[in-house]
């Protein structure tokens, strides 16, 4: 059953969406590239023929969208006859694109919380208070709508579920780690919209700890982890989507999520935070102009699409997870290694991108073929692990574990 | 003989300007406040009113004006019956106050050179860019117009010029320096308007040296001073409007200007320049809106009269002058210390506004009784030093000497 995608954003995970579903567009059918700036969208278009990316000949058209507008996103999704909508655009879009979805009655996905541009770091529990509203009506709808599908929030899920289901009988704690080990040569940039990036760290850190919430200051929290192939990395203790929906579905298991970073980016941030600079709040100038300080510091930073043509070595991400199997305490690490330069010369993005931009895909195939079209609104967790790991490893993203039997690769199949 | 004077500008250093003024009514008669913002203007009346900064009974008034708008300065300027404008605006307006002066016969003066918002460091020698094209025409109408008399460019030329005068034959280096050992307790401040700070930092360091303008990078060249009251402290060479003068005006010796930062300044200017963030070209934000990062920066950052309060600590600026006298190498340095706290207890600013406005009004009253009134325009080593660093010893800012023979006042009456 071939679907077509509409694809919404244009940014480097959009742009590795759509080479990933040119290359299985046997199952997904047309893709459909729409964002604000029609250009982006057909640079997109343009990358994916000059690598010959398409597996079957199918349509590949760039549309201009403003995806706050829900009826025109419907009208869109009508005329260009998309099953599944893969909204990879900014995550202010998402509520109106799922209105959008749940209008005409197609396939949702997403792959990051939705935040209202004037809040920052909402209180607990983030997806209950935008899309957790909607779930009863896409029950009642039949809407299959997968929230968080990216690499972390989405992967990161799935291992956990995985490691619920196949390696422990009580899983007591589950921390995530996020290392990019890559180097992009500039002197500061974010791997993401820097508006979104800088906002997951401006706020209060929550972690889900003893069945409750717990709050921290952003880099209170510092650990070193050592890594497969990255090696020893420092992180730090963050809020991150995937906190919210796993300290609901892991029986009260404790989660934490850990980001990388070094210390040139803290320094950085620090001063750009102390000053003001990353407020979502207008200032207003001498001259009387309203601005605000965050959208110009993402004006300056350099596009991070952009980085991906010089960016070198590796991401490493995964679970470390610990509980108790057969009555003994155990320890096992679900993760993936990603190489920047092999992004690149794939599909012409870095590799923060793509492991972003690689999952939803493998989603909307197994929206395809029926294997996740539940029907209702799921976060990653809820969905078999299995299948998706299964075709990840096969169209890119694969799954190692390293426990006391050693590191090795993860077959599903 | 009674002037009248009309200040532009409502910043910290007009503050100290109006009651400096006060302080000084019966030399200078009326007192008139203009800027953009007369809410600032009339807090300024209010400070000095509530001080009892008045001597003498005068007008003191607030008045709104586009500094930029030559028409209406002149128009003001009229019906004030001002005779001396002491410009302590934005540098952006130096020219077109100018201009107004020259048009209604008055007196003018600065603090700094001017300089136009869309250019940044521009080539030596500065007053060549601007004011001095005007020097002709201010000498045929008779208009007194005596540049950057603030401290550093102003007081620290007159110690060149008295050094010269007084304690050398030949002259065969000066280097001035500026440390500000006050602590004002903020994250990151600037002591003046950040735009013009940090644009002073920003471009190509120029210095007159073996008789040429040679160029270095920003905190390319650091060196340890070890001074009187604040002890030893890192500067930096620094370009600076009175390198330029005094490259004319000193025999051909070296000129080099040393501005101290502590590490923090430097990592936080480091960040935002490397950032982009203090360009002063404009960026457009995702959404459209076009906007000078510098601006912004600007707007985030305290504004430099809300540091007086709480300002600790002592400044220290000086000349160091190198050269010969009765065939024998000699050194002095010519310096004056001054307290944020005595300025803010005294005229409700800080020291850095203090020291950069108190010798403009010391310049006022040398026109005032006519000493300086010398119907040209002129930079402060070109008039005879004497008389203005008496009458600053005797209104706030006292000269002190530290050579072989000891550390010591100096007294010129």
């Amino acid at each position: 059953m071939k679907k077509n995608v509409l694809i919404i954003g244009a940014g480097g995970v959009a742009q590795v969406v759509a080479h990933k579903c040119a290359q299985n567009s046997d199952v997904l059918g047309d893709i459909h590239i729409a964002s604000r700036t029609v250009e982006k969208c057909r640079a997109i278009v343009e990358s994916v023929r000059e690598k010959k990316s398409l597996k079957t000949e199918v349509r590949l058209e760039a549309h201009a969208l403003d995806a706050l507008d829900v009826e025109a996103t419907k009208a869109l999704i009508a005329s260009t006859g998309s099953k599944i909508v893969i909204n990879v655009g900014s995550a202010f879009v998402n509520m109106s694109v799922l209105r959008a979805c749940m209008d005409t009655g197609v396939a949702y996905m997403d792959t990051a919380i939705h935040e209202e541009p004037n809040k920052i770091c909402e209180t607990p529990p983030w997806y209950g208070n935008y899309e957790w509203k909607r779930a009863a009506e896409c029950k009642e709808k039949g809407i299959t709508a997968i929230l968080g599908v990216g690499f972390d929030p989405g992967v990161v899920n799935a291992y956990a579920r995985l490691a619920k289901d196949d390696y422990f009988d009580k899983v007591t704690a589950i921390d995530i780690v996020d290392i990019n080990a890559g180097n992009h040569g500039k002197y500061f940039a974010t791997n993401f919209d820097p508006e979104i990036n800088f906002r997951e760290f401006t706020g209060v850190v929550y972690s889900w700890q003893k069945g409750a919430w717990q709050t921290n200051r952003m880099f209170e929290i510092g650990k070193e982890f050592d890594l497969p192939v990255v090696g020893k990395r420092k992180a730090y203790m963050t809020g991150h989507d995937e906190i919210h929906s796993l300290s609901k579905n892991m029986d009260g298991a404790d989660v934490r999520f850990w980001m990388g970073f070094g210390d040139h980016y803290i320094n950085v941030f620090t001063v750009l935070k102390n000053l003001g600079l990353l407020s979502e709040q207008p200032v207003k100038t001498a001259e009387g102009l309203e601005v605000v300080p965050l959208k110009v510091v993402k004006a300056v930073l350099p596009d991070p699409a952009s980085l991906a043509p010089g960016y070198e070595g590796k991401t490493c991400i995964g679970d470390f997870v610990k509980g108790f199997k057969d009555g003994k305490e155990r320890e096992v690490f679900i993760y993936n290694v990603a190489d920047h330069k092999q992004a690149f010369e794939e599909v012409g993005s870095q590799g923060i991108s793509y492991t972003a931009g690689v999952p939803p895909v493998a989603a909307a195939m197994l929206i395809a073929s029926g294997e996740w079209d539940v029907k209702q609104m799921a976060n990653v967790e809820e969905l078999p692990p299995r299948p998706f790991l299964d075709l990840l490893s096969r169209i890119g993203l694969p799954t190692r574990i390293k426990d006391a039997e050693g590191d090795r690769p993860l077959s599903f199949s």
